[in-house]
């Protein structure tokens, strides 16, 4: 196991500055604390101070551009208490860390973690894109990370649901609805779990013999273009219902179907994502793929504490639920189909 | 709640009958008592009988014809062992029920398991085509599916190791030792892993830049059709690696090499799926994909026991490791690339 003195050999300096600079004392430089946990790193000194701590630490990282976390009506807040509900009584201390992409620029994730003694993290809301993304794909501080799959790393694991089995779910109940038309609207396939459920509608549009024209389907991150953008064009193509990637922007599609003067579920059905706790109290109440957020958050632990414990944990998925509620209906009910 | 009372009206027979029947009484004819049992079922029934037992009584069920699990060296022998660990400590009561078509097509999987006081079940070796495949899309009992997938029913979970990564690591290997001519040979494609398996070395190809073509892999039941149908193919195509869906495929093939005069490493590379106990005593010692077996039993385990405890749990993956022996080597070391 490395030493502080195979750090010191390694930068051939002496073992008191390293043990100063990993204890953070004022009189060492910071750009020298950096170089000696980029060392430490180097050398999987992470373990060592790991098993050191009594109370282990864990973080939840949160990249706050993608994932609302603060208020009980948030996306991520069921999450980060799931987290907690299982960590905290297991003896760890959770912090809630939000990060910026300047922060995982300037701090490689590995450094990070040992910088602030943390034994493993909970990412949530890393785009494709984000710094960190690419740590994971190499880092060796377990990180569990939320609807992001890496591959290859034996630190990292994926928790989410089964978004084939939700989309699925979502294809069923329209089909038994007598729905052929169906389109699909995202938000931006910068995210894994957005290409993902993409890929799954065409799959299961597939599995259910139907098709699926390039036009019947719209991806943005912006949720006004995908409604002013795409929604006409999937009226005037005769589509009778529209799948949407997550709540948000199936609560907005509902709002310029009626400003467009089509009533739903009358003239088209909408489904969600995710059951939002605003998604019960629409008009219509919004039907939708619920993800059981809480226990997605005590997923979440258990796949690191596995992997804090050497279980290689790789994927946990649960799964999906569809709530039925009045956003979609039989097309026997839709004005519409009789046009078309 | 469903009760006694609702089977016998349900049944036009009387209460008594009905506890007769659940109870093996022997004035009951074997016809009525299946009856009785499959409107037990539909009424779902299961439940009842599941919190009654204070002993749970769980079952590892086997299809014998595709998987053995018997002997130390089988490949199914420490997944059993590692689900029993997790289980009797846990205080579950734990039966190895080997199950073959004919009592499959006789007895519906609920049924099956209401029969025999079984709150649950570890499906090991079924192939897609097995009937309670089937089954397993609407049952009410909680199954968890080694190695098998089925979507939407949520009293059935997923259980295996990571087939992509497994194949990313054993690709990877590969090309960092300067192959780009990457056979694939596998067993019957009736199974759901191995297509998955065949799926995955497809999309690793795809990542890494190289081309497949159809004549490049080969797929049977029959190992020795494997070696001897396709072995020769790959290598008069100029094929330098061969990766196999498993080791006994692996290990034949090995043999298979030697006995057309190729060396192993030398002239051809060949990596496995398993780690089956054997692999790391053949000649040369095999390279392969571990699954590790007793960890996979424990996960087996605690799938069923967080979907009888209502956790929805989906799918549970682990890590996959490369295991690196002597089976595959540098193509610059190999004879025949200097040909080529």
């Amino acid at each position: 196991m490395t030493t502080i003195q195979d750090i010191a050999d390694k930068m051939g300096i002496s073992k008191s500055t390293v043990s100063k600079a990993l204890n953070d004392a004022p009189d060492i430089s910071e750009n020298l604390r950096k170089q000696v946990l980029e060392t430490a790193v180097a050398l999987d000194y992470t373990k060592l101070r790991r098993y050191k701590n009594t109370v282990k630490k864990i973080c939840v990282l949160v990249e706050k551009e993608n994932i609302e976390y603060e208020e009980p009506n948030h996306f991520a807040y069921d999450i980060i208490m799931g987290f907690r509900q299982s960590a905290e009584p297991a003896g760890f201390e959770v912090e809630i860390v939000p990060v910026n992409s300047v922060l995982q620029i300037n701090t490689q994730y590995d450094v990070f973690m040992l910088e602030h003694g943390y034994a493993g993290s909970f990412a949530l809301g890393f785009s494709l894109n984000a710094p960190w993304l690419k740590d994971f794909k190499n880092s060796r501080t377990p990180a569990v990370l939320f609807d992001n799959y890496v591959i290859g790393n034996p630190a990292a694991a994926y928790v989410g649901i089964d978004n084939d089995e939700g989309m699925e779910l979502a294809l069923t109940h329209l089909t038994n609805l007598g729905h052929r038309n169906i389109a699909y609207l995202s938000g931006s396939l910068g995210s894994y779990v957005l290409q993902m459920r993409h890929a799954s509608f065409l799959r299961a549009m597939h599995r259910h013999g139907l098709r699926t024209a390039f036009a019947n389907t719209g991806c943005s991150y912006h949720i006004f273009e995908c409604t002013e953008k795409y929604l006409p064009k999937f009226l005037e193509a005769g589509m009778t219902a529209v799948i949407c990637s997550h709540d948000n922007i199936a609560l907005a599609a509902i709002i310029k179907c009626q400003q467009l003067g089509y009533k739903v579920p009358e003239d088209i059905s909408i489904i969600g994502f995710d059951d939002l706790p605003a998604s019960a109290y629409t008009s219509p109440p919004l039907t939708t793929v619920k993800q059981d957020r809480v226990e997605l958050g005590k997923s979440g632990f258990f796949a690191l504490s596995s992997l804090l414990n050497d279980i290689p944990i790789s994927t946990f998925l649960l799964h999906a639920k569809l709530i039925k509620r009045k956003s979609t209906a039989n097309i026997c009910l839709n004005k519409r189909s009789n046009i078309l």
